[in-house]
């Protein structure tokens, strides 16, 4: 065991895009796992786009990280002390370690890593951003056979499920992605019906195109240039859940006018759309379900998913800078030890 | 019977606030009723805000009225002469008869009033606007006892019966209404816990001290100052139906910036709100089980309703003017004959 704890703290609230300046890595001493208190080596970290919003100080669903505290962060975890006899040494476990080496834990939202997966499963598809996208779509997008599902960050690990699932229950699934090479990965590995490049095609012209038939369900989780595009080509009762807006979290100020607030809620109104926004914890009782199904998709095939691995806790800061601009080619880790 | 049959009919199509030079008095041959067929005589016309939305081009839920056509328009109406079976002369029907003394029908959508209350009620509180108040509010807004409901317009046939509803279900009702009376009318009469008048008060000043813990419903018939002074108030997981925004049907472009949209997502987001559009006939089968509940409540004094009638078919034009501007005091009706 190391004799110090490495951690990355939250240094300054960026304005704006975040940069290294914003995080510094500091040593501290290991903590000491108390009486019914567990002591976890982080061995694998995962990056999310929501942690930009935890660098902010503005309300949201959850607390901002205090400056010079370590970011919060999923982490697979193997546990080295226990004094809780729920977890035995050397036990692989899914916690909030966050970005440090080590952490301590009373047990509470610490899950044992399920056998017969890769364990870095736990942080992507049979994790949080699988259960995001295997709950916001089936319980507010609810699709049905023949419609048609757009998702974008499609080769991320939210939306790549998101689109699986959809072709699971019928639906055709179009996706949105940065580059050629995300864009064949859709068709090619994941079934796809489509693939649209933001990055090259003229994005309103290229989602019209792919969408013949209108969009009957939008999983929202990137906002800006994607959902201007799929607002007028979204069908009566369309449903939108809304689990991230990637593209703004960046923002400094609101856009310039006209304001189109109005628009919207006009749009809302004579196409009788659902939004609804969800965070995954708010489908908490789900979690059996989810685990359930998507692991019996996994393991039969019937859905594949893909990790982008950053070798270094040092080097969480540059990824997940990376992540907010989609340099990321799957589901985000840094492996830590 | 009158020999003619006086029809106003759209003579343009307004650019922003209709005049009395958007539409046209004219009169026509009293039209035939053939095989099959009933002619109806309209003695009552109902005025609801949708008609703006009828009088443009704009793509919208339902067509629009075409130049030098009658306006559309629900009718209470009486069968002067009948060739269906399932209509007798005498009997009176709620319709769908428009602005004019007569109209034929083959049937569909026509429904004879029930017995034992006013037949205007059919254009009210027992019509559209009060299954448009049941449906949103206990379908889409779910009010649980102790919850907070706000709703505009609240002296309208639309809002007053989603407050009167929101109490009944043990929740909090604040109305907001245009001028004294009104408000007077939504506490004294309507049993309201609070009431604010947007002509009168500081808006979001006096929306926040009616709604000390926060709002869980919003019912959203109006858009506009309303919808921003609603906008902070709102609690985790809020609904919000939106089925009308009438202070912007007569607006003619988007409002100066910034753009707003952004942000509406991201409270969307980070409240996990609900927001769902929807119109009176997606609801449709429902009306059974509305009819029955309102029905029952009226009789039983647990709701109560108030119409402004206005006398003389040709009033109609002004009169939906003033509607748009919420000159009206009640369910805006005009007595035909």
């Amino acid at each position: 065991m190391a004799a110090m704890n490495r951690r990355i703290v939250l240094a300054a609230r960026p304005h704006g895009e975040p940069s290294p300046a914003h995080f510094r890595l500091e040593e501290a001493r290991v903590p000491v796992a108390k009486a019914g208190e567990i002591l976890l080596r982080t061995r694998w970290l995962s990056l999310d786009p929501y942690m930009r919003g935890r660098m902010s100080a503005a309300k949201s669903y959850a607390a901002p990280v205090a400056i010079g505290e370590p970011m919060t962060g999923g982490t697979v975890s193997e546990v080295v002390e226990s004094n809780n006899p729920d977890f035995a040494v050397g036990e692989l476990v899914s916690a909030f370690g966050g970005w440090q080496d080590y952490a301590v834990s009373d047990g509470r939202g610490v899950q044992r890593i399920p056998p017969g997966v890769p364990p870095t499963t736990a942080l992507g598809i049979l994790g949080m951003p699988g259960m995001t996208a295997y709950t916001g779509l089936l319980t507010i997008g609810r699709p049905k056979a023949g419609e048609t599902v757009v998702v974008a960050a499609a080769a991320g690990p939210v939306g790549s499920l998101v689109g699986q699932i959809a072709k699971l229950k019928g639906a055709r699934a179009v996706g949105i992605a940065g580059g050629p090479e995300k864009c064949r990965y859709l068709i090619d590995e994941l079934g796809f019906d489509a693939a649209i490049d933001h990055r090259g095609d003229d994005l309103p012209q290229a989602l019209a195109a792919a969408c013949p038939d209108g969009i009957d369900v939008y999983f929202e989780n990137v906002g800006g240039a994607v959902f201007e595009a799929v607002l007028p080509l979204l069908n009566d009762f369309a449903r939108m859940p809304v689990c991230g807006l990637v593209s703004a979290y960046n923002a400094t100020e609101l856009p310039p006018g006209p304001d189109r607030a109005p628009a919207l809620m006009r749009t809302i109104l004579t196409k009788r759309l659902h939004l609804q926004g969800f965070i995954v914890w708010d489908f908490a009782d789900q979690a059996e379900a989810f685990l359930r199904d998507v692991g019996h998709w996994l393991r039969d095939g019937r859905v594949k998913h893909r990790e982008d691995i950053v070798e270094g806790l040092e080097k969480a800061p540059e990824a997940l800078i990376g992540l907010l601009k989609g340099r990321n080619f799957g589901k985000l880790i840094v492996h830590v030890a």
